[in-house]
């Protein structure tokens, strides 16, 4: 597989190639990719979902419902979210048995080319059952599910270039090998991670550099604090991330961290309020950007039941589904 | 753990120590188990789920459903079923606390003793959601989950005697150990399981000798079949046991299997109609009693989805999470 140097896939080509990518794109048929996709497309090719080099086959879609691991040689590695395309009958009738064909953005533009496109039955009841324990059309990416086509997509990607916002943002999306670069550049001998898809209080603020004693107690020389702001598709009353992250920006520069260095970095996966499936997803993500511990409070990705309104998870299930991941406990 | 000679957990008690546990039980809280979780109590005392020694804790069920396999020593085992004990609110504030409780048959008698009840809560749709990818109650056994207690209660078992029905098929009820001894009497170098909920045809029949001539042609000299009905808890239109196990004896006396040694054998588990996951259970079950080989056919476990009739599984995604189980390879 296309591992670099850092040990995380990279499916981002050359500059050099691009412009043939780019003609070859455009003599293939074509599947657009929605907001949610092609953020997966991002998270895909910067290697976030390692060993993953594109969106599941039906094998990996199997294995990651219901194992919430891949099988990777007969072992199991971490993937407790389906990364998945979806497309409509229609679209499977045109790249069924293709050998290449084009991812595009919204725009029409191609960003990706997809190599022998597997197409499946999306079996969309099962997937939000198993994601997420309900199956309520209430829940707002079980409605992004139920609204999809009828089937998925599997297949190795190659992108054509780095996925990019232009909403002024983009300089803080580091891909997991940047990040890597800059840990070890600081000298760090633990990164420890905090993600937030809601504004920082002062709670949080206190637990960071509560954490970053404890570490230093451990006999870890230089902590560094990994701010990681989900930055991908959220639920309508969900702060927007641009409101976000000048917070963060605003407490750093007010110093909260003390000695701590900060590397702060936009985590680019779509969220999916799946609760102890997905903060398994965000301390792994985490691991291939370097991360050697990952901070999870109370409730992590839960949300309100859709129709009875309780917590639609246990409180404490994420902390103990973490704590007893097999290849999440470093 | 209480691991036997041939490497299975067995839960039942010596035979000289059983006055005195029925005294003790006695003295004990009582739990009464419904029809479904004495046959639990069965498949556990048998050693059927090693390395399991009792009804899930909180954290082995969290890890059943949501990996299929319990986490041992870091390393993943094949667990794809809850298998759980429900208790009402009142059954908890009797129980929570204490040091043992006693489980009783419907008679009253008790036939279990429980060591430190773990209650936790039952969240029976996350259950019936990640375990069967729906959460409707016209589902069977989802209905039996939803009409059950609102608490769960996890804890390792010393069962007092072997589980006996008084049906006139006990003799047929064989544990894992003493299948293990048979097959070994026998001389089988491969041994091949045969599970039916449903009536043998001859196309099963042929299928069989069929897999017979293929162990042969793979070198083994003395393949062996295990013909295995299931004989716990099934839905209300299924063929009885007593009619299934009636007809198996015939085509075993009609000698349709030919050289081929046919050891009949009832399997104590409840049926839970959950597809892919539970050809899994039935695989991995057998695999404790000694089986090197499982044949498992179109939608194994399947039904209909109960609203809208379709089958509820993908008819291939059972042997296709069934080929790619890690530990369940042999």
């Amino acid at each position: 597989g296309p591992l670099g140097a850092q040990g995380v896939v990279d499916l981002i080509a050359p500059e050099s190639a691009r412009a043939d990518l780019v003609a070859l794109a455009n003599t293939l048929e074509k599947l657009p990719l929605s907001e949610e996709e092609l953020q997966w497309v991002h998270v895909l090719a910067e290697g976030w979902a390692t060993p993953l080099e594109g969106f599941m086959s039906e094998d990996q879609f199997l294995q990651s419902l219901h194992y919430e691991h891949v099988v990777v040689n007969g072992e199991f590695v971490p993937m407790p979210v389906p990364i998945v395309k979806a497309c409509s009958a229609e679209e499977k009738k045109k790249v069924e048995g293709k050998e290449q064909i084009a991812l595009t953005l919204p725009s029409g533009e191609p960003i990706a080319i997809m190599s022998k496109p597997e197409v499946y039955e999306h079996r969309k009841e099962e997937r939000a059952g198993r994601t997420f324990g309900i199956t309520e059309k209430g829940h707002p990416y079980i409605k992004l599910i139920m609204d999809s086509g009828d089937f998925l997509v599997g297949g190795k990607l190659q992108v054509i270039k780095p996925i990019k916002y232009d909403d002024g943002m983009d300089e803080w999306r580091l891909t997991p090998t940047a990040l890597k670069a800059k840990f070890e550049e600081l000298g760090a001998d633990a990164v420890f991670v905090f993600q937030l898809r809601n504004p920082v209080h002062n709670g949080h603020a206190l637990l960071m550099q509560d954490t970053a004693e404890k570490l230093k107690a451990k006999g870890y020389k230089k902590p560094v604090l990994w701010l990681s702001p989900l930055g991908g598709w959220t639920k309508d009353d969900d702060v927007p991330l641009g409101t976000r992250m000048a917070q963060h920006h605003a407490i750093i520069k007010n110093g909260v961290f003390g000695e701590t260095p900060v590397v702060l970095a936009i985590f680019p996966s779509p969220m999916l309020y799946a609760g102890p499936r997905e903060v398994q997803w965000h301390a792994y993500s985490r691991l291939n950007g370097g991360a050697t511990h990952y901070i999870v409070g109370r409730d992590p990705a839960g949300m309100k039941h859709p129709v009875h309104g309780e917590d639609l998870y246990h409180m404490w299930h994420g902390q103990t589904m973490l704590q007893m991941a097999p290849g999440l406990q470093k």
